[in-house]
């Protein structure tokens, strides 16, 4: 503050640097609200566990975002936005901010005139959103160093290669895949490698029983994953909207928060209505899952598709992952977060969506793809959604499992049975986060057992 | 991401589009930071619950949120501003979100250029505000089928009308109510409806005693409750800024948040101490109450007034809403979470100050109404006012006790007095909200009595 | 809203208004960001304290919030940014907001055309972000009375001055000191006065054993503290990039957001690896307070260096606070939410990081002072960051402890050590923060002790 050297004098500015100005600001905002999404993360996981690991999975979200913003800055930036050879970027590493170097090293990205340090960031956010996704499927039961060596591993040559074949001007965009915002090239991604997790970590003590049918280890604190959802569903409208990279579009990135938020809306309702319906109890959970299966499938569609449409695929999402989630379990698969049924299957049913839904004119507005199944597109733009969807979850399956094999067999995946019970926050920091909580907690247990062994002694 | 054909080149754009894209970035932001206060009412009113309730009262601020958004998709929007018959909208039911047919079918907001889905997130941020205050007068006792009813009807036949009679073109518009940015539109609308329901759900169980006098029934989360009010400002310079539905205007939007940060500042800083000078301790909920009455009063005020008669409403408010909510307990109607004084109340002065305080200079900037009695105004405005006030509360009051009364007879209000007792985590949605501390609570209450009868016994 | 005077057309605007409203949003923007830091900080502290004392943590934060502003507006503003005597500011004192008259009164702040109205919400929400670091060091102990005086008086007395001497055309200013958002100016500044009153306060009952030996109080909530430092930094992308005060400078506050972000970063890492080396655990509330360290350092310093020597700032902020963290609680001092190590020392460091780190063209773009050490500046720059560092403390410091000093002897400084005991809650506001959870925790300490005495009898 305090400097006259950094502003122009009103005179002399022109209608292009106001413009260039213009998309700056808002893309910084856009990244800012995918940033705080973060937050919405750390409370919806933490809210959904227990007690003992409220702590751990709270604290690993701000080790895992450092992480993967470290990582993003050495490679990642490069390996998805740098000059492409068809796979990934082979130049921008180690970026030093400088504009005038910029158009050379990330010609993908040049499309958009906001500065090439907002666009790192708006990206390193994207990444940042997928690692959260993946690491959804360890909590409760992973080691602290898992994290830290797979979010590396993820933010420098998972995420960016298959962000790189879609938005880096890969293969999937040459074949014209249509994926505005991200279904699978965040949520998928992120939810497959979530999915592999979940497996290879086996599922928590306890979530099985003795004949294999799951139980319901239910989360310690609603109001915390209601708080987590309200700011993920805010941080969507930089998340979706933000994608224009732009803010001259005659008001475009208007019309996909509108979409954004219709189809969060009628996932929020009908996965509630759906709960109710089938358990005869409306379900929070369940509707919280709905309101981000959602938001998950219509960020690759937000803007391919009209209001009515969005309604509908934001209701379809919330349905399919209500009845994901408990087959997903009924397969023996322990999904703490619901991390695959929320973001795998609803971003699968968005990123295909878009082959039903895809209205003519907004893709002639976007310039990518062709309309879809129900606008007389025809069968074409399904089957690019198909081979898309298919390529990125082969590639992150088969590179996720890759990088657990090996660290299974050096590091290990899993905490030991003792530090599970007693709670991931003693386990790997050593202090409860809920630590005068937790010590009512135990003193309890002990009470309760000491007076029934008086009662059954009396 | 990735598409070139959304940006256009920097040299083709002009001065006018660039203004169009300001004003789209600044209202879709402040339409954000409106729906984030959605976030601000679940911790505030969770917070201010006891923990039995505390996830449905998390939990149902997503609800109403989505049965809003659809319900004004569907109705709402066009009810309010469409083609004016000057009660209602009569255009612009199921908007496709398409900018070219817009100005023919909502010409009253054709005033401001952002783009008409901008406008339709904004207005409907503010429909949902309105929802959220109004079921705060339900809390801990409702049915949630009453949320859904309620939900849908209000922002259907209610919400709209009173928009539309003042934002609208309707005939409060026609007669000079001035009321910037909704005190009576939003806050006291929704509170009006508040009282209407509370009254007819009757006291919780246990809030006044076998002598009519009332019991204090804490919330159970202080912390909670000052983050839900701390995110509440923070929206609150979107839904007043903002209202200007523009950014373009030599900085007024500016103007209008200094105004409004005075106003709660004042509020805060009253409310504590009316509280520590008739109790002897500074009440913290007194203060939370006192924050939000001053921001309700100056939402209508914000753009009429100068910086001293912000203060002055502000500080005003906060002590008029201290001693209205005990009076509100002693006429024996509980309002868990101060709806009615907060928003009601405090939005009844908030439109009745214009008519004391509105300067002369402002007025003729916004150009509605006239100067205020203290400024040699004379009485005009202050009548306009108050006819404006009572119109909308008669009509509110009518329209929600008809609603609510169709609903007692059909599906039923309350939860049974069973429910209540075991609480509406349990009763609504069958499980709490904070399973593992309900579970040390109960074993507690278990234990006590144990030990008691031991006790006694020995 | 609903008026039509506030809008201009769209062929009527000029390019320079299109600019100056751009400006206006973009700072009014990042003013809501550094306020919604407030919330970040309420979380932090609240849940970094003991559950008997969280409402009262979080609580005075909207009091303290309150009186700043409103001390603020009153004197504060004029002090800091009124036209200068060298020391402070002689103009602008309870500011009416009219845009006419402010070029006059604040001309320091000139070289930006953001409204003076949005200046002042900025300026302010700097300094209620040093208040709220300097109350950090009255946490658990202090009576509610003393922040309502001590806010007072620092906003007008203490804060303002030091503001001048470095962004309101001051002595520091004068002498080329770099300082870019605040390292030394908010940060520094704030926890030296925090360092002042934890001294004089003395440690919590209960800090340091018989032999002199600090014992560890864990604050009660970790998931409360992670969503408080996520919020602080999002915030930090309004307060870093904010503090150009203007949105056309060639994407220049997006290479702030950069270093910013990637010295957050490496803070975050850094401490979390030197906790897990020393103390054989990954420590939460270090890592923490690595994050917030290197946001402190980055501060100052994020406009003039490269992205490299922001990791490294961040880096070695994030250990240094935590082995000072520690030596400051050998030497006997309590300092509960480790305001001085995270604050004061990361500022210090912060501030002195220009005078190594600082590049030639980023200066000469920023155009305040000289290149780093490193970059072949000669020492020149470092002894003027000294300079400003010690002049700012000296002055901080004598004057907290005046205004200490006489709040001691008049009102009192500290509650009693009964009230300490029961906790700030109930002394302070006569009721728990967290009621249900309390009385639980009661009955249990009763339970546990009742039953210890009658197993001692049979």
């Amino acid at each position: 503050m305090g400097t006259s050297s950094l502003a122009y004098a009103a005179e002399e500015v022109t209608t292009a640097q106001v413009h260039q100005a213009l998309d700056a600001v808002w893309i910084l905002i856009a990244a800012v609200l995918v940033i705080m999404m973060q937050a919405g993360f750390a409370l919806l996981e933490a809210g959904s566990s227990r007690m003992k690991n409220a702590g751990h999975v709270a604290g690993k979200t701000i080790l895992t975002f450092g992480i993967c913003a470290i990582a993003f800055w050495m490679f990642g930036f490069g390996f998805g936005f740098g000059e492409s050879n068809g796979f990934f970027g082979t130049t921008g590493f180690f970026f030093d901010g400088n504009e005038s170097t910029a158009a050379a090293l990330f010609s993908s990205l040049d499309f958009s005139q906001v500065p090439i340090t907002i666009k790192f960031l708006f990206q390193l956010a994207f990444a940042a959103i997928s690692l959260a996704i993946a690491c959804g499927g360890f909590a409760e039961r992973a080691k602290l160093s898992v994290y830290v060596w797979f979010g590396f591993l993820f933010t420098i040559f998972i995420y960016p290669v298959a962000a790189h074949w879609v938005w880096g001007g890969g293969w999937l965009h040459a074949l014209g895949m249509q994926d505005f915002a991200g279904s699978a090239v965040v949520h998928m991604q992120g939810a497959t490698a979530a999915l592999i997790a979940t497996i290879m970590l086996k599922p928590r003590l306890g979530k099985f029983n003795a004949e294999g049918k799951p139980t319901i280890i239910p989360g310690h604190n609603q109001v915390l994953s209601v708080l987590g959802v309200l700011l993920l569903w805010v941080g969507w409208f930089g998340f979706n909207p933000g994608s224009t990279l732009g803010a001259v579009n005659d008001g475009f990135f208007g019309y996909i928060a509108m979409t954004t938020q219709l189809a969060a809306a009628a996932g929020a309702v009908a996965a509630l209505i759906v709960s109710w319906l089938v358990w005869g109890k409306a379900d929070i959970p369940s509707m919280l899952n709905g309101v981000l299966a959602a938001l998950v499938a219509i960020t690759g569609a937000c803007a391919f598709v009209e209001p009515w449409a969005a309604l509908v695929i934001g209701a379809i999402a919330g349905v399919i992952t209500f009845f994901t989630a408990q087959w997903i379990e009924r397969l023996g698969i322990d999904d703490p977060v619901y991390a695959f049924s929320v973001h795998g299957i609803a971003g699968i049913w968005g990123a295909l969506s878009t082959g039903f839904f895809a209205a003519p004119a907004l893709v002639e507005k976007v310039g990518v793809g062709k309309a879809g199944l129900f606008y007389g597109g025809g069968w074409e733009q399904l089957v690019v959604q198909t081979v898309g969807i298919m390529g990125v979850f082969v590639f992150v399956a088969i590179l996720s499992f890759a990088i657990f094999f090996v660290l299974k067999i050096t590091i290990g995946l899993r905490v030991s049975e003792e530090e599970e019970l007693v709670g991931l926050d003693m386990s790997e920091h050593g202090v409860y986060g809920y630590p005068e909580q937790m010590k009512a907690l135990h003193q309890h247990e002990q009470l309760s057992s000491g007076v029934d062994r008086r009662e059954g002694v009396s």
